[in-house]
């Protein structure tokens, strides 16, 4: 059965590589599975796009008659029955996946939008006082030394590398960009040891062709 | 199989009605299962909090052997093979769950925590400046106008009533209780409609009860 991934046809640079269609990618070539590529317009959306996904969001994916968007419910979804996400230890990585985009990437988006904002206030809107991101950064620091303590106990989240690896360390790859792991040496070895896998460097050089190939398109067509 | 419901012991009164052992409360209620209550000290957090929640977070449950943390994942075991998620539309059901506690409870938490800096500054830190909060506030906007036009075109999230729409319930009632949602009468109905469900209004009493027994525990022992 044809598997489809639908992501932007183009993006600026700075969200490259942390685009949400590359842990779809990730998983997909940990299951040794093909898929195609299929491209929604970013600016501005379409209302096919809104269509398929009322937030007008990517990843989306069509699996047979199923369209599904949402990251964690694709994830769910690709993994189920598989060494991803294993009957017997079902509610035990579900907890991690949660844990991942809801815990974790909660106090991840609250401090990393006052950080871009500094950096692309056209796109994440006037900077916050420096005291602002200060505490919102300490409240990252609370779930990443939980999680720091969590992680030295076990080599992947559920026993075994699963979805929620793959979730978690996307998570946790932003606030490493940031140098925000630099106190935390077992999650900076977690994020390390997940980045090293065939399937995700595998995915991170398709997830980066597809822009480059965006970039020659545009340039080809005579736009900037 | 007897199952507990682990909250904390005792808490101020800004955060009563929206502690996540609420929605588990509510799901339990849907599904006439009873239950245990067991509790946490919140302040300080203990140790064996910790090994139970590794953030030290409610709730978490035990059901029989199963020890579970993270209320979205709570909620998908209790739900699994129920009306409330049920196997043929688990995939739809998932990505509104989702949907839920990723994609809208992010904006919601990045707003809701800039409101109650202004009022809770020992809790929730220093205020951002007007305009950073208007920022959040609009793009939160920008989810809730998209959710209004989906919910719009039905009744409940997937098809008929599930742990999504628990979900959901619980994050729009943020917004709801800060005036928020009135320029969204379908997503106001909606969470109307949520909660004049009789396993919400008996999960809320209960919930309250709790907060109010654990006050008159304290003034017994002579705390203020």
């Amino acid at each position: 059965m044809t598997l489809t991934l639908i992501t932007y046809d183009w993006l600026p640079e700075f969200p490259r590589g942390f685009v949400r269609d590359l842990r779809v990618r990730w998983v997909l070539e940990e299951l040794g599975r093909p898929y195609l590529v299929e491209t929604v317009p970013a600016h501005p959306r379409s209302e096919a796009h809104r269509e398929m996904q009322p937030f007008a969001q990517v990843p989306v994916i069509r699996d047979g008659e199923l369209t599904l968007f949402e990251s964690g419910a694709i994830l769910m979804h690709l993994g189920e029955g598989t060494a991803l996400l294993p009957g017997p230890r079902r509610a035990e990585v579900t907890q991690w996946l949660f844990a991942a985009l809801n815990t974790v990437e909660i106090a991840v988006i609250r401090w990393e939008t006052m950080v871009l904002a500094e950096r692309i206030p056209e796109f994440f809107g006037p900077a916050p006082a420096g005291e602002v991101t200060a505490h919102a950064r300490q409240e990252l620091d609370t779930k990443l030394a939980a999680l720091e303590q969590a992680v030295a106990e076990r080599d992947w989240l559920a026993g075994a590398f699963s979805i929620a690896d793959v979730a978690m360390t996307e998570v946790l790859r932003v606030p490493e960009s940031e140098g925000a792991l630099e106190g935390y040496p077992v999650l900076s070895d977690y994020v390390a040891r997940a980045a090293a896998r065939p399937a995700f460097k595998k995915a991170m050089a398709d997830h980066m062709g597809h822009w480059q190939q965006a970039d020659a398109a545009r340039a080809a067509s005579g736009q900037a």
